[in-house]
């Protein structure tokens, strides 16, 4: 048993490389009075763990230099000091980038493999699906009939968004990058329509793909992308801010969206939004997306690396539109 | 009597100037059956006036070239063919920036000089205290005890929109240029505090003023301001985008508010308005504020011209800052 640990070692600048971490191999940790040892099964990669290695104050406090590199992870009880949890179990928590972790239950829950495959629960199921569902419904306030526009639509809150958009009987085009992923997004979960916005112009293919105009815009990558959407909103839309990938590496200033005055033209919204505050309401969310999973009307895909030793490398996946589907480390 | 009109000749590139009018002197027109002949008293200024000097959709349709310059307009009837308008009835309207115009009554209002002086219907009492008044609460949402921040503090709108603030038991912060507004709007107008934009570190200034943070920006500017403001806006806070007069005579692309994912971290909020959708609701408004004018609750500043003549000048004005209070010329 070798607890492989990545540990944060500087502020990256622009791009985080494996130059940013220390790789430490170490024993596993003791669990104290009430804590159990976990076994790192998955480890999931998000776009906000680049935002979490600034220093500055954010929704989350920072990663602190030298610590563990954080990161939702679902893991496998190998020794247990607490009566609630036994060896097997399977939980869902944030113990970062490692093998192995000894740590308090506050904040963990558990998931049963039997209902769904294990990465599901660090996707669909888990904090990128809860962001999607709550996100687009109750921010996004979506109307049948309205048209719901989704960038990163292959991503793992983009599935979610659309698919969910599509249930409730919306116009759905997601925006990806290549047309792999806009093939998946319109054959594999029912889309109505998906634009490549690294081939052609995009003004002129969303244009096509939304020609009515754009009621609700779920935003995973700000930039150029979020610039070409607010031409093409209608009266009242709605804009939920959830992401910005394209400016997290940046080493320039982030580009904000020169074209926000069309707000004003169509008295319409831009609202962030950050999942943990829907915390209360998550299984609700899950209980609903569960049953449609099971269903079929929910479908979703994973994009599993092997190798927790790969974390540096596999999280840049992220920023350079490689990862297809939900990216997660099989640790 | 003679018609001295300008008409717009040519779309501005930067700043509106002289030379993209056409000044016109010609002979009153004569009012048809159902129109009255009205005299210009006083042409309202407002910011909102560039933007209609530009091709492209907008909430309102450009000017033509070769048509008279649209703007808010206060006159006396001097000729009626319309049996509820007498000779000597003051109107306000928006016939543009002419001494007379023969019009239909669709659109007009009645003031009455006797409750207010006549500049006020044009300014507190008109489209710009309308703004104030509805995008203040209505999408800011101000709660007792909240910070509120005005920029253009000194100005038809900002006037306003610290004054109800106030009166709604907010701490009220205005941002404008210049030690003079500064001391009016705290000395005259009962604001808490101003900040002088043009004068020392805003970041620090406006961090002293507002040390708890901001839970409402009412944005008339745009630029700098508005990216400063998002450093330090509170959970929940809400930004109404009233307008963005730093970037309106731009020759480079509008600078969009780099600091945008502060809405994100702070699920924070920045939402358009434009007063028409109001319309409905102007007379209540007008009661409202018009009880709280005779009982000295509600003060304003009107910065009145004279001569038509000048309207070029007069309107850069309004983007060099030179205005005190709402921009009126007296025709």
């Amino acid at each position: 048993m070798i607890n492989k640990q990545f540990k944060l070692a500087s502020r990256p600048v622009g791009a985080a490389t494996r130059a940013n971490f220390e790789y430490v191999e170490a024993a596993p940790p003791q669990p104290a009075d009430g804590q159990i040892l976990v076994k790192t099964l998955y480890i999931s990669l998000d776009p906000a763990m680049r935002g979490w290695m600034n220093e500055g104050k954010s929704y989350i406090k920072p990663v602190g230099i030298g610590e563990v590199m954080r990161a939702g992870t679902l893991g496998e009880v190998v020794a247990s000091n607490h009566a609630s949890y036994q060896v097997g179990d399977h939980v869902v928590g944030n113990w970062g980038v490692q093998s192995y972790a000894a740590i308090a239950v506050d904040g963990l829950y558990k998931v049963d493999a039997r209902l769904a495959p294990l990465p599901k629960y660090l996707g669909v199921l888990g904090m990128p699906g809860m962001t999607g569902y709550f996100g687009l419904l109750d921010v996004g306030l979506p109307k049948a009939g309205e048209t719901v526009v989704v960038s990163g639509a292959a991503g793992a809150v983009g599935q979610v968004v659309g698919q969910v958009a599509k249930l409730k009987g919306c116009h759905v085009v997601g925006i990806a990058g290549g047309q792999d992923k806009c093939d998946f997004v319109v054959k594999e979960l029912g889309f109505d329509a998906c634009v490549d916005y690294k081939s052609g112009d995009l003004r002129v293919a969303l244009k096509a793909a939304a020609p009515k105009g754009i009621d609700v815009y779920f935003d995973n990558v700000g930039g150029e992308i979020l610039d070409v959407v607010l031409t093409q909103i209608r009266m009242r839309a709605r804009i939920v801010i959830c992401g910005a990938i394209s400016q997290y590496n940046n080493t320039t200033p982030v580009r904000g969206p020169a074209n926000y005055m069309s707000l004003l033209v169509n008295r319409a919204r831009m609202e962030g939004i950050v999942v943990f505050d829907w915390a209360p309401r998550y299984g609700e969310a899950a209980k609903e997306m569960g049953g449609w999973l099971a269903a079929g009307k929910l479908k979703s895909r994973e994009d599993i690396v092997d190798g927790i030793e790969t974390f540096p490398e596999t999280l840049n996946k992220l920023f350079t539109g490689e990862n297809f589907g939900k990216l997660l480390i099989k640790a």
